[in-house]
């Protein structure tokens, strides 16, 4: 998978999604792919930029907590890199970079990526989190740029008994919007509506997302949670498998990619062929059961 | 103490100083105080700004959550302001108040003021939270505006056990910016370091604090946390009774005023008049054990 002379390196990394168009690289507009493959490319001295592959391709003004990336770089720039003696190169790597980076990028680590491992591919779940805040006494100006402020009260226990209903395998059709020969079916592991220290708070984990996914599902939470709609409405909706302009997509502020979740270094390599096929164009059939793709996009 | 015709009315707030020179009013410049007292002289019609009195004259960049203050409105004024029929009046203006505000300033509660409330004169403690991390791993780019990234580990026993010397009714003069005579004496009622969730914090309270006074406190528990500085030294220099040019000033973003304190509504006229007492220049001595005045920068 890694051509012979580069080393393929994981790093885990956060950042403050408001000032960016994205995760994915534009040309002239302020990307987080844009700033790590510069920063990657001065610090490692490649004469450009490096290539990074992420696991969840986040929309604009989408946060992340525990984003991860893989590059593959040239082994001699990787030992090549200045830093102390007693440290091993990829910690020094982490520090030169956390110097050159702006503050809203975080790198927490770089590491020597186990075999097989791909950071896009190999994952078998992302998780997300999304915060409201319904009470205005609950506002907090520190923390606007990470939280929706909501100007009706919500009915959260209501919200959590609709999201109950979506947990598992199904087609995600009314809550994305579609790219032409991608599946939609997504098998969605847990879904919560829970209030925290007074705060709405959505947990969201799958094995992957469709675009839009994540924020149609709390458009529709939302909708529930003030009573214009009934709790079994967004189960419903699943089933009639067709894109529903019913369902509000929420704005991305209040929308964080808390972890991306791999299976153990052995199950690496075999993950990242399955998901890699499921890829493909669909031609006339969804993919089976258990083998939906790894579009991640939020 | 309050005019004829006007009605006095208590304001809780919170804000992000990060784009602020700070709460004071300064001729074209961006304080809170200036925003508040712009938005409240639109809403209420007064056909220019209000003038708002503060319990913590919070410097340029520093937050609060629990900050205070009072302004004194003509009773028609707060009348006349348009609002749903079966709302109070308060809780209408504080409603319109959201509505023109930008959104780092939010306004928890607008209310009556209990018979000889004075923000800042009644006020027995101010309480602040400081925040440092420590281990970069903690670093959080969407807290970044709130928390002071340090690149070194620290002792917070070493610190706790530092700040646990400070508490009490001290010349705080090594720690502060002293103002042409103004006592320098407070009373800390609190000063705690721990660690919350990997974090490294802060709680100072005090019936008041003189000019850089946290800040400062801050800077040299850092010097301990760090081994720079014995656990004994930040006492010591208290004892000095002078400015010491050793003690760093910390950066502002890391600080919160987090709450006010006062006492119950039957104290509240004779604790205004012992605290406004105390604010007069000082000319031989120092105040009596006990009353100390309410200058509350930071």
């Amino acid at each position: 998978m890694v051509s012979p002379g580069l080393v393929r390196l994981r790093i885990d990394c956060a950042y403050d999604g408001g000032a960016f168009v994205g995760w994915a690289r534009q040309p002239g507009l302020r990307s987080v792919q844009g700033e790590l493959e510069q920063a990657l490319g001065t610090v490692l001295r490649l004469g450009g930029p490096a290539a990074l592959t992420v696991a969840g391709r986040t929309d604009s003004g989408v946060h992340a907590r525990g984003q991860v990336a893989h590059v593959d770089v040239p082994e001699q720039a990787l030992a090549a890199a200045p830093g102390r003696s007693d440290q091993p190169p990829e910690q020094a790597l982490r520090r030169r970079l956390s110097s050159v980076l702006p503050s809203d990028v975080v790198v927490h680590g770089v590491r020597r990526a186990p075999e097989g491992f791909d950071a896009r591919f190999s994952a078998i779940w992302r998780r997300y989190g999304y915060t409201v805040v319904d009470a205005e006494g609950r506002r907090d100006p520190l923390q606007r740029g990470a939280q929706l402020w909501h100007p009706r009260s919500l009915d959260v226990p209501a919200m959590d008994a609709a999201a109950q209903q979506l947990v598992g395998e199904h087609d995600f059709l009314a809550y994305c919007k579609p790219r032409e020969g991608a599946t939609t079916i997504r098998t969605l592991l847990d879904f919560s509506w829970r209030r925290v220290d007074g705060l709405v708070v959505a947990e969201v984990r799958a094995d992957a997302f469709c675009h839009s996914m994540v924020r149609s599902l709390v458009g529709a939470s939302l909708a529930v949670g003030e009573g214009r709609w009934d709790a079994n409405r967004p189960r419903d909706l699943l089933e009639a498998v067709q894109r529903d302009s019913s369902v509000a997509v929420v704005p991305p502020h209040g929308l964080v990619l808390e972890e991306v979740g791999y299976p153990p270094d052995d199950q690496l390599a075999a993950r990242a062929t399955v998901a890699r096929s499921m890829r493909e164009p669909l031609t006339t059939s969804p993919p089976a059961s258990g083998a939906t793709p790894p579009d991640s996009s939020t």
